[in-house]
Formats: C-alpha cells, sequence, structure tokens
C-alpha cells in the first residue's frame, strides 16, 4: 500500500474546515499534517480553538484524534506539503494560497477568491475534468510551482451537477433558478439564531452572482488556454431558510432541444460520467440520484446519502414557461465544500498531477 | 350608526376559521351569529371543540367571547344569515355552500371548490373589483337567490397582487414564481412537525395548478358575462419551509413593455387601486408595501403589518432571464385566507350587492 | 393632560433596546428624547446602526417615527433627562449608568452589573414595591442626586411573579426551577442559528447564578436600610431552546404550609397586589394568567398577551419530591426586559420619586 | 457462522418500526422474515405503506432491500418466529403482544401495555439483567410458551442509565426531572408542525407518569418472584420541544450517601456494567458518555453516536436543594425504542433464553 501523501489544512476550525477534518481523517490518500488557523490561534489546541459543529457519529473518531493537535500559522515554510486544501474565507485565501502555490503545492480551494481567474480552474469532476488543463497555463503565467485549483460555490455545485448532462444532451439555453439554502453556509457563527428560525431571509451577499457566472465557467468550454463561458443565461433568487445542512434549488431551464420531461429524467438517470467510474475515494457511485416520489427530495430524508456526495433530483416536469423544470438538493459542506474539494484532489492525483510536480 | 349584518361562519374550528372568529369579533359592519362545524360537532361549545391556534393578542377577545359559544350545524334552515363567510375544505364547499346560496345568502368562501367555475367571481377588491358583475350571471345560471363569491388560493391571492400593477401597466408575458410557504397553510394538524422542522418540502397537493389558473382568472378580462383569462404563463415551484405564517415567493417576470427595475418599483409604490381609497375596513391603506432594504420583506419582521392584509415586495432587479425579478411575501391565513374574503364582503356591501337582494 | 417626562434611552439599538423604543413611540407618560448608543455610533441615524428585530405591527410605528433620528453618545452633559433607561450589557453598564446617576437622573436598569448591590432596589412592582425605599439608602451612600433602580434578569422576573403569592401565603422553602429559554434573551446576533436550530443548549452564562440570587433578593424582607434575602434554596437548571420570545419554566416548590395543588391555584388567580390596582400604564391588570387547559401555557399562544406583560401559570399538580410543581411561562424582552423596567419607572413616578427631585 | 434467528416485526411502518427495519437490515444474529402492519396495510408493498422517516445514511440499504416487501397481517399463525419485534402503540399491543407470546415467540415489545405487570420483565441490560429471570414466572403465570420483555419508555431509558451507578454507589433518595423531549417521540404525524415550531408544548400525555413509574421498577430489587420498586420517589415534569430525535433531561437528585458533584463524576465515568462487556452487537463499549465542556451534552452533536445507543451526561454539578444536579440525553427512537429493544434480545439470547424453548 503506497505512503499516503502529507497535507495541510488551512481554515480548519471553520464549519467547512472541520469537514475537512473529519473526512481526512479516515481518508486512504491523504494524511493530515498541518491544521491551520488564523495566526492568533496558532499554538492552541485544534479542541479549544475550534466550535465543533459537526455531529456525531461522523465527528466522533476525527475530533478524538486530533482535538489535541496544536494548530500552526498558515504559513508555507513551517506548514508545508504537496497538497493543501483551504477552507479559507476568500480575504484571507487571496493572501494566503499563493503563498503555498508559490512554494509548490497545488492548493485545492474553496474559497471565491480566485475561482473566476481565466487561469484557474474550477472543476467539478463529474463535470468538466478536462479543465484540469488550466493547471499548466497557470504555472506558466504565474511562475508557480504549485497551484491553486477551486471548486465552485456550494449552491453552484448542485446546480451545475443536475444541469452537466443536460447541457450535453439538449444544450441548456436559459436557467432560472430559486434556492432554500442551509444556514450552514454562512458558517459559524453566521446566521443568528434570531434572524434563522421560523424566517425566510431573501438575500445572500454576493451568491446570486457567484451562481450565475460560476455556472457558466464549469459547464464553458476548454479552448486551449482558456475557458469559452457557456452562453447561456442563468437568473438566480437565493434565499435562506431554516435548515442546518443542505440547499434545495427550484430550477426551470430551457433546453435547445426542447425534450420532454420524461427524456430528461432518462438522461439524468443515465448519466454516468467519468469520473463516477475511476474509483475516486470520495465519488458516489452514482452522482445523481433521480427521484420517483413527488415530495423527494428532501433534505431531513436524503442530503446524508453517500456521505453527503450525491446530489439528488426530483418533480421533472414541464415548465409552462422555460420547457423543463425540477427540483434539486445537494449537501452544501461536504460536496459542495470540503468533499467536492478533495474530490477535485482525488480526480488531479489520478490525472498524475501530484507526480509531475519537479 | 347601522346596525351590524347577521354573519353565519362555515368551518368555524380550522386555523382559517379561527382567524376568521378573530377579525369578526370587532368588525364593524358584520356580526357573528352562527358558528357551524361538521355535523358530529353540533352542540358542543367553540372552546371545546377547535384547538385555538390563533396567538394573543389578537385571540383573546375573540376566544373569551366565543368560547362558550355552541355549535351549530352547517344547516341554511337553522343557521341562516345573509351572509355566510366559508372556511370550509373544498369538499365539504361543494356540498354545503350551495346550500347557503340557494337559500340567498352571500357565500364568500375560501375553499377552491368553485374558484375556477365560469360564473363564480374570484376576486381581490384591489385587483379585479368588476369581476362582481359574475354575480348577476351566476344568479340566472343557477336560479339562486344568493351567490357564491371566491377569494384565491392564499399564494395566488400575493402573486397577483404584485402582478396587478405590473400587467396594467406593462403587460406581463410570463411568470415563473417559486413559493416558500408557511405551515399554517395545510391547516392544523397540517404537516407533521417531523416532516416541517430544519426540512424542505417540495410539493405541495394541487398548489402550482392553482397559482398558474387562477393568477390568470384573476388578472383576466370580463367580457360582459365572463372572463377571458390572462394570456400570460406562470410557471409554479410550490415548496413548504418551517415558517408559521407568511409565503414568500422569487418571482421573475417577463414584461411586454420591458421596463427597468425602477421604472417596475415605481409603478409598485405608486399603485393606489379604487378598493383601496373606498374606506372598507380590512383593506390597508397601500396594498404593496414596497422595501428598500436588500434583506426585506422577511416573514419575521414585515407580515404581521396592518394586521396581516399588506403585501410586501422587495429586492426588485434584472433578471437575465426573464427581464425583471422580485421577493413578494404576505400572510397566508390572514390576506390569503380569513382577512381576504372579508375585504371582498366588504366590496360586496359597498357596491350595493348586500342591499339589493329581495 | 400633563407633560410628558423626556427620557434618555442607553443601549437603544440592541433587541432590548428596540423593544423600549416600540415602548416609547406610544407611552402616555414618558417621551423619548435621547437615544444613545456606543459612541462608535453616535451622529448615525437609528435606521442605519440597528438591526430592527421587532415584529410588526408592535415595530411599525416607532420605527417609522424614529428610524431617522440620531443617535447620541452615553454623556450625561449632552443626553442629560430626568429619567434614564437602560439596556446596556453588563460590562457598560457598570461604567457609564452612575455616570447618569451622579448627574441626577434615576436610571432603571436592565443590566445585571448593580442588580445585587445592597443599596441598590432591585423591583418588580407587584411584587416587592417596598424595596424602593432603597433610593434613599442609595442617596446617602453614593451622594448621587438621582439613583440605580433595576429589574431583575428576564427569567428571574418569570419565577418571582409566581412565587411572589406563594411565599406571602404558604412560605416558598425550596425551588427547583428548570427554564426553556428564548433566543432573544441572548441579543442578537446572539446564539448562531447553527447552535439553536433544532437543538437544545444545556447552559447559559451565568443564568443559573442570577436565577438563584435575584431571586431571594425579589422575594426578601427589607429590613430599614437593607434588604434580608428570603432564606429559601432556588436550584436552578437554564437551558437555550429555540425559541424566539418567551421564557418556560418547569417549577417544583416546597412551601411551608404544604397546602394542595388547589390552594395553590386558587391562591394564584386571586392574587390582585397593590401594583395592578394602581392604573400602571404598562401594568396587566391581572399580572399572573392562569390557565385550566393541560397543555397551557404556551409560547406560541399566550406569551403576547397584555403586551406581553402577563405571566402566565399552568398545570398546577403535586410533586412527589417538593410538594407542588407547575409550569410558568413570560416575554422575556418585554416584561422581563423593557416593559419590566418602564413599569418600575411609572412606579416610581406614582409614588413621588420623580418630582421630589430637587 | 451460525444462522441468524428469524424475527417478526409488529408495527413496522411507524417511526420506530422504521429504526428497527433499518438497524435488522444489517443485524449480525437476527433476520427480519415478516414485516407486520395493521391489517389494512397487508399485502401492500412497505415502501407504499409507510412515510419513511429515517434519514440517509442509515436509512439508505435497508430502505433498498426492503421497500418492495409485502407486508403481513400480525398473526401468529402466518407471521410466525421465535422471535418477535413489537413497535405497536399500546391498543394493539394489549392485544396482539399475547397472541405471539402465547404461540411461543419472544416478544420484545417497546409498548407501554405491559410494563408494569408484576410478572413482565422490564429491561435495560446494562441496568437490571436479573430482572430476566421473570420470564419464568410469567409463563408459570400465564401458561404461555413465549413471553414478553419490555424496555422502557424512551424518557425513562435515558434516566434510568444515568440513575443506576448512582443508585447502586450512593443510595438514590428523591430525582426531580425537567425532560426536553424530540418529536419523534409521538410518533408520525404526531405533533403538527403548527404546535411544535417555535415552541415548547408543556403536557405530553402518561409520560410523566411512566418517567416516575417505570424508573422505580427498573431500579427496583428482585425478590424471588417479583420485583420490590425502588423506593425513592421521582418528580417528572415532561416537555415538547422542537428538536427531530433526542431526549434532554435536567435533572437534581438527592443521594443518600450525599456524595459530592465530583465524587458523582468518576462514578458515571467508571460505570462499566457487564452487559458492556459481553458483546452484545448493539452495546455501546461505553453506555455513560461523560461530557466535561459546559455547553455539552447537545442533541446537534452527540445524540448520534454509537448509532444513537450512548446516553451523554454533563453539567455535573451541586444542586443547593437536593444536592447534585446534571443534565442527560439519549436517543429517543434508538436507545430509547428500537436500539434499546433490540439490546433486550440480544441480552436475552445471551442468556440463553432463546435456545432453552422447548
Amino acid at each position: 500500500m503506497a505512503p499516503r501523501i502529507p497535507v495541510t489544512l488551512l481554515g480548519a476550525t471553520g464549519v467547512v474546515g472541520q469537514r475537512f477534518v473529519a473526512r481526512l481523517a479516515e481518508h486512504p490518500l491523504f494524511e493530515l499534517r498541518h491544521l491551520c488557523a488564523s495566526p492568533r490561534n496558532a499554538g492552541t489546541a485544534y479542541a479549544e480553538a475550534c466550535t465543533w459543529r459537526v455531529p456525531a457519529p461522523a465527528a466522533d473518531r476525527a475530533y478524538a484524534g486530533l482535538g489535541a493537535c496544536t494548530l500552526a500559522a498558515p504559513d508555507p515554510r513551517t506548514a508545508a506539503a504537496p497538497v493543501v486544501f483551504s477552507a479559507l474565507d476568500s480575504g484571507p485565501a487571496r493572501e494566503i494560497e499563493p503563498l503555498f502555490a508559490r512554494a509548490g503545492a497545488l492548493v485545492f480551494s474553496n474559497a471565491a477568491a480566485f475561482r473566476m481567474a481565466p487561469d484557474v480552474p474550477l472543476i467539478i469532476p463529474e463535470v468538466n475534468p478536462d479543465h484540469l488543463a488550466l493547471v499548466g497555463v497557470q504555472r506558466s503565467a504565474r511562475a508557480w510551482e504549485g497551484a491553486i485549483l477551486c471548486n465552485p460555490n456550494c449552491t453552484t455545485t448542485v446546480l451545475a451537477l443536475a444541469l452537466a448532462p443536460l447541457h450535453e444532451t439538449f444544450g441548456v439555453e436559459a436557467v432560472c433558478a430559486t434556492s432554500m439554502q442551509a444556514l450552514s453556509g454562512a458558517g459559524h457563527p453566521g446566521v443568528s439564531g434570531l434572524d434563522a428560525l421560523g424566517n425566510v431571509l431573501p438575500h445572500i451577499q454576493g451568491e446570486e452572482q457567484k451562481l450565475e457566472s460560476e455556472t457558466q465557467k464549469l459547464l464553458g468550454r476548454l479552448d486551449t488556454e482558456r475557458i469559452e463561458p457557456a452562453d447561456f443565461c442563468v437568473s438566480a433568487h437565493c434565499n435562506r431558510v431554516p435548515v442546518i445542512d443542505g440547499h434545495t434549488l427550484s430550477v426551470s431551464v430551457r433546453l435547445a432541444a426542447g425534450p420532454s420531461p420524461g427524456a430528461v429524467r432518462e438522461v439524468l438517470e443515465a448519466w454516468r460520467p467519468q469520473a463516477a467510474r475511476m474509483g475516486l475515494p470520495s465519488a458516489p457511485p452514482v452522482p445523481l440520484c433521480v427521484h420517483a416520489g413527488t415530495d423527494r427530495p428532501q433534505v431531513a430524508l436524503d442530503v446524508g446519502r453517500d456521505r453527503g456526495m450525491s446530489v439528488h433530483v426530483g418533480r421533472i416536469r414541464a415548465c409552462p414557461v422555460l420547457g423543463v423544470k425540477f427540483t434539486c438538493l445537494g449537501h452544501n459542506t461536504e460536496r459542495g465544500a470540503a468533499g467536492g474539494s478533495l474530490l477535485v484532489a482525488e480526480l488531479a492525483r489520478a490525472r498524475g498531477l501530484l507526480s509531475e510536480r519537479p
């Protein structure tokens, strides 16, 4: 059995950082070597610095094993590893991630900071694995030995996975998507309980813009050294609802080929993209779980399947305005964050990006 | 001061029936004479038969005064009154409401049973008061002395109030609406707490169809003896979220005139339909409350304004797919049910429909 | 009609401050003159500095009227008034409240800072109005022209109102109380939505100690110049539950006279303390509302009665361990905070404390 | 490897029945042979008859495997098995469980129907395994080949596990316990979402009486052919709070030996009853998980540990009224229902009760 690849985690104490910790504690390929947090927490024990919010049982083993670990400062000189996962907010990410990339690491980032940079790949392994080619562009352009590789915003991840087979088969022309997003998407403490309970918050700062632009990049076409964004429009309404984990979206879509809801359903059910057949440890066997029940998918029942890595689609039916509509659902801090980022790293490794480094 | 008009209430014990009771306890024009419930409850005290769910303070006076009242059977021979309000479910409504209408009463109904019948007016006073003319058609067609007058489904009410000034000014061509609906819309017990808490239910039986067809009838044109439905399409996604009272909708709309978001906002703010200027006791002074804050409207803050009779609009902005988008919100058991029905009765009275009866 | 007494409000932007603003906007005796917030917010408009969390309709008039007011710094030289209400946290209260008291104002404080000081009256008007006598002691001791008068912690207020008639009639010997407290008790943002939703938090910093000691002071006996605390023990378990407003307590109590539950019920129902008969504007006609239904009191139904100023008691029954047990409930930011403080001020005015000042 | 013992499940479609199905789908000793529901559902597929409420991932495998199974009528002639698990309500349980016991099955029952019968063992394996001796008494008294064995009410299970080591070591003299119980304890649909959300329901029918009497039986002493109930009093306040799974209790206790909180903590931490060392498949390695953090245990973080089979204790401290107080927490439909019942069956098998049958 090959030795596991050492890993540094940036932003280890937040809600997404904790999900990374829980997943990495049992990962067959990666071994958590450095837990980094903001410099003021460096030197303190992980368990003291973080308010643990991952429920048992996922939490138990990880937390027991790592609670006593000492947090490091996010500095590539003292916390070096060939692979870096970043759960940083965009502000710190903009400063810190390039330091690690310049020092030679592949930085798998959840932050929005570099997602839309032309030379940074924005990847969902099942959707656009070929965009990994931007790593070479980026290295040339920035003269880095390492690179930054991003996974999309949590809501975008759910939407793009549901749209990918439709775009491939029928051609997406327009999308109207209304999200009902979980509280964990805002981190901890994030949304005040007073604002959250029994309420709908009709606005999430910056979210609609991300959903609109990242989807176009993800479903765009690689044109040698750049991504030609998909030329359909996405209109997003992003709402926060009193749910802990799991973003639900009501989606209407116009497809060039004008297929029936039945044809849409068949394509979604049959989708087995290459990345689902590569044996990547975090990949669910079937990325899209299509539900038949009229009251599914539901956060309360479905979001935990395949350790939060499946995306769920249901209620596929005709839309009198755009042609087809459906509901989709995914786990925002697993598939939409930590698990999604790990999956990109697993793909990068399978494609040889981890061994080809000098 | 004129004597108040005696009133019979059908379906007095349900969630909507209780809202009627609370409003009628203090109404200047109507006097609650008969509280009817299902025959098996006839003869028992109101307080015993119903699980009161209207919070203090609205509840206090009504409940104290009426708790000891004896429930009557829903029979026009023993519970006659010139005005009847119906909070019945559609099944019983289909049987019972015609009995009262035939016996000479004006029946103001919340039920879906007759809403789409061609000779039954479906009314929001600020939106389509002229549709009252169908009362004459109905009486001729059915040889009834009374008549049935409906208010729309709770979700439709909110959407139609927001669309009415836009349709009048700019011409609505297509609407994509995603609702996040409150639990009280399903009555009591309605949705199980296990299904509701921390969850999004992506389906509400029959709701999308109602939202699509009732909106067209409401914004349709009276053509002598019939309503020509508005010829735009509505696509509805209806979801249930963990909120007690208040339906929120994310709406995208295509308008023939292609106005800017600013022009849409001005029209919504300036809208003062005739019914808002007639002094109807339940009418809010301004039917649409347009919010400037990016995080408004919110159920938790706004739904109780004007005793639940205002509809709230906010986040008016450009939609890359349909042109304009916004969020709207209204109180489903007040404006969307009991208050809405009372307002129709107040309009009917102001238009002389109550005095012209033989 | 007498002119209203000018009032300064400290801590105007918080959850309790907002409740003060809503109540003072319509108060017959007091007129809000200065809205103070932390110095960094001085000079900005009230609406900008505060995240308004008081729901409509209570909020509407106040907020419309005061949103544009400019916030003042909490300085008695520039924001002087004969009456000051303080919604400050304990830290700032310890610094700022004495400045106003020294400058001659009667400071009615919600903060914990001075509640247990021997020369500071801790008052619930219906419970211990005679403790007002400490004002004279305080002025002598501190050489202040004004004084600080406290109302108790929100949870203590609910418990002490329920215990007061029992202690008077039967003699309280021991109390076991478990609270299920609302989120608003922690202010805004206060408890994270992630921690609150679908959860019970079994600890509230400092709360149990307050409930145990403040209850003894409130039900203590005035002995010329000091309060002899009541000599019974209170054992408190304080929990946070996902409720917006309203603290519920499960209480077991041992009474010296060993009365039956029926006798306890009669005493609670019959209680009409002097302060309830003085016409104080914020006083509910009956301070304790005793419920007969086995499923009452309930936050969702009862907490809003009398604008949140009643305390509710129900499920009075035998306790096999301590003798009698019951459930009680009160509105934590109204009776337990802003409304409670206003009521103390109304009592002080009725007792001549406001006019006797030099 | 020994063949698995065939099992019949009564009440398979309810919330507890579903937990049994999920656990039995992967059980090493028992094999689900007959899924029984009410006679009107006999013959329909399991997936059609039940509204599945067990979240993924626990649900996935079980549901996929069993959804197509046909439901049987609860009749021992057609659905016979040596082991029967019952998730029936008390009414049906009173009729149906004896039919199976008479026919020779060991019936492991969650219902309240027979728990307090003098010849029926009420068992928590870690607490009172010796009470199994009542099986012989029951068989003689009732001339049954089989027998009924009960596990306690869900709330009682949590309390009794926390009290057991204290009673053994220090002698319990009195207990005041306030529960904050999850919605799933009332089944599905159970509590209406309208009653549950943002509310505390201060009463649960029959619950307080069960908590008071079952605890005494569980901690009672086996005296040859009968149980001498423990002679301490339990006073229960049972409340429903908006939580999905997990009952939290605030407990004050008087102990004869008057130990310090530290001594209590040590005893709870050190407790390793025999049943925890027997290798029973559903037994957690340590039945009581003692938490050090002042804000633990929490439903949201802790209830899922060891697949819901641990009971959690925290905040152990002095109680000024009874001596010691703490918070405890357990999973009501796992440890408190399906898992608890399975554990009794595993104990019975380990003690030879399953093989000694004729």
